[in-house]
């Protein structure tokens, strides 16, 4: 961080800061369009109206992570909010590590919360791994209205006071 | 965006941006350290050092995201760079898609590139989404050194001029 210390020049009072010039739009574009991409014979442009916000730069899917050091370890937690599923990763190896799909069933079960049915899609398939899918997950699925969770696990502590540590990194990153 | 407009006051020199007064430490806290998340009894706080670079909130994986009008359907990619694979997303939908991974094969094909082998972990399992990844990703994988990929796909526009121009937009998301 730069901070403006005592012997730094204050800012000049002469010297307001204007918007920047925009470049010259190019010829035949409106103005406040920009080339979208594909070069599908003028197709892509005729059909491409950035001024309407839907086509603003607004993301179709969000996402938010957080890097913090959860019971000495080095984690980074990212969700992403898809409209079919919430994606979560957790990683402290840096790999993707396992990757476990959560259903919820539509079975509810007795304590009329709908059962999750893990399934490992890629990475070992250990009885453990679904324990602490369930363990770290489960109440995403819940929260965002019994959506399906794909989540990507590597974990390196797998203390209980590690995955409550991290539930609550998780529950820092809502995008549901 | 506001504009510094000619009626606006201009900054006055006598008020330079002080850094902000950081709020005391907690007792028996090294200083520029912050607590830990785990309550696992001081365990965290003895062997987390934030002053360590390694432990400082870089990224542990890497990631770099477009939203983008491709051939007047707005996109969104998303890559991120784990140390075992790269994982891509490419939504025109707000889906998540289809969940297909692409490993290489360690046997080299003829033309002494390895193959690459699709298996959808998710979704429908159709022909056409084994060409669609392959075509857009395939590129990637070879770029980071044959490492596997996931890629979650939910496709709009199936031509052939859209999925060159997504090549596009995922190439100016380089992680790998």
């Amino acid at each position: 961080m730069q901070a403006l210390g005592p012997r730094a020049r204050p800012p000049r009072p002469s010297a307001p800061r204007w918007p920047q010039a925009a470049p010259p739009p190019a010829p035949g574009a409106r103005p406040g369009t920009r080339p979208a991409l594909c070069s599908a014979r003028g197709r892509a442009m005729e059909s491409c109206d950035l001024n309407d916000p839907v086509m603003e730069d607004r993301p179709i899917v969000t996402s938010k992570q957080k890097i913090e050091v959860v019971c000495g370890v080095p984690t980074q937690v990212v969700c992403t909010a898809f409209s079919s599923h919430i994606f979560v990763v957790v990683t402290q190896y840096g790999k993707m590590g396992t990757l476990v799909s959560l259903e919820p069933s539509t079975v509810a079960n007795d304590i009329c919360k709908p059962a999750i049915t893990t399934r490992v899609l890629l990475g070992q398939d250990e009885p453990l791994i679904h324990v602490f899918a369930k363990n770290l997950v489960t109440f995403v699925s819940q929260e965002a209205g019994n959506k399906p969770i794909l989540l990507a696990l590597a974990l390196k502590d797998k203390s209980v006071e590690g995955v409550r540590a991290l539930k609550e990194v998780i529950r820092s990153c809502q995008v549901w």
